[in-house]
């Protein structure tokens, strides 16, 4: 195990236990929000918390996990016998990346055959991403590193081409009030992911030991953070004023 | 207790936690999704959660165990004196897989009496059949193995029998939007409950030791999973579009 710094070893610490308790709040506020927007709404509500309710329990496991790598104790971090467990984020975004695009092609509620399609392709796709990432996450050899990486780059190649392109044509429809606010968390979501192949790379910057640790570490946090509490408000927002715009018989969705 | 590889240690750590983790989703996927579809089918939904979160419980117990069972230190796996307990799913199969074809009987909506005949004789012969599985599980000779599991092959070839006869005649009497979901969660019923026997009997393939262990322990999580989560979406599905087509007053029930 590589060992950190006492600064390094707090400021993870720390973004550990902030992490887990964003992670438990965006599932309580997305859950309770349910009942504001439409039914036809729900479901992406629902699935929004999953993700953060599944994050939420991983941060909880990392935390401990690191607790259990390191004692730091008379202003002095020693490394134990028993390793971070690394496989905690590939196990959390297997489960959470399929369904955060499945969250947003719900919030836009197409057709039940686009519906179907979209999310079973790039459900496929994240999980295929995922997968392929995860040998060269654990490798300590660089052109390991690189070959999984690349490997992994072409299912997130092909998301993103179905985000803008496939997906383009549906946002057109949306209506008005929400359009902005579907581009976002589009936009949102291509951002945060380009952010984790960055911190994957941190290696090939010339980092090492501690410094790798420590950047991938809060690199990757403060991504989860951005693509699953961020684009859960986000969502919680279209699913508003989409209720808001269709709601016809006066209901009064409405935050 | 078979010594594991620091791999297999590593894969069936993560494979319980990730389980334990979909599991829980699951369960509140589930709950959270019974406003969503007509009151016919929310004790189907409720079921199909408590098959989940039981299965969540075990799966916590079964990581626990399991960590108990080995220590994992500088790089090397070593038993403890503490026996990695088999119990835990036979407890939940127990509870879990009666509960299982109930759902499935609950979301097809058949006549009162019917669904309280076929419930008490497949929720009966499914008990049967994991009792009898149990004492050929504990056994580490081969023939005990195979007699009690051929025992327990009998209930579940009376359980296929009623699901693709008994229940073949009502498939034909669900809604059409339905009809091809219900014979998707019947196969699915199916074909996971029939890799249950083939793990079961990985020591007659001549694996041993650590693989044996592991193979198990895998195979075992990876048919829960589909047989539990699996069909859980599937029932959430069934009793979306079922509640649609009989949603004669537009309460509007709607993904």
């Amino acid at each position: 195990m590589d060992i950190v710094t006492p600064f390094q070893f707090s400021l993870v610490y720390n973004a550990f236990s902030f992490t887990f308790a964003t992670m438990a709040a965006a599932t309580a506020f997305l859950w309770l929000s349910r009942s504001q927007v439409a039914p036809a709404y729900r479901t992406a509500l629902t699935i929004s918390g999953l993700v953060t309710a599944i994050a939420a329990y991983h941060y909880y496991r990392i935390f401990e996990s690191w607790t259990a790598a390191y004692t730091f104790g008379n202003g002095v971090v020693t490394a134990t016998p028993f390793a971070f467990n690394d496989a905690y984020r590939y196990v959390d975004w297997l489960l959470t990346v399929p369904l955060l695009l499945i969250e947003l092609v719900l919030v836009m509620r197409l057709s039940r055959e686009e519906t179907i399609s979209k999310s079973v392709r790039l459900g496929s796709a994240a999980a295929l991403m995922i997968v392929l990432g995860y040998p060269g996450e654990i490798s300590n050899d660089i052109p390991t590193r690189v070959l999984w990486g690349t490997l992994s780059a072409i299912p997130f190649v092909y998301i993103v081409w179905e985000l803008f392109s496939g997906l383009g044509k549906s946002i057109a429809q949306q209506p008005a009030s929400a359009q902005n606010l579907v581009r976002k968390a589009r936009l949102l979501t291509f951002a945060s992911w380009g952010f984790y192949p960055i911190v994957y790379m941190a290696p090939y910057a010339g980092l090492t030991g501690g410094n790798v640790t420590t950047t991938i570490q809060i690199g990757y946090t403060i991504a989860d953070i951005a693509a699953k509490a961020g684009l859960g408000v986000l969502i919680f927002l279209i699913a508003v004023r989409k209720s808001e715009v269709e709601d016809t018989d006066g209901r009064g969705y409405a935050v």
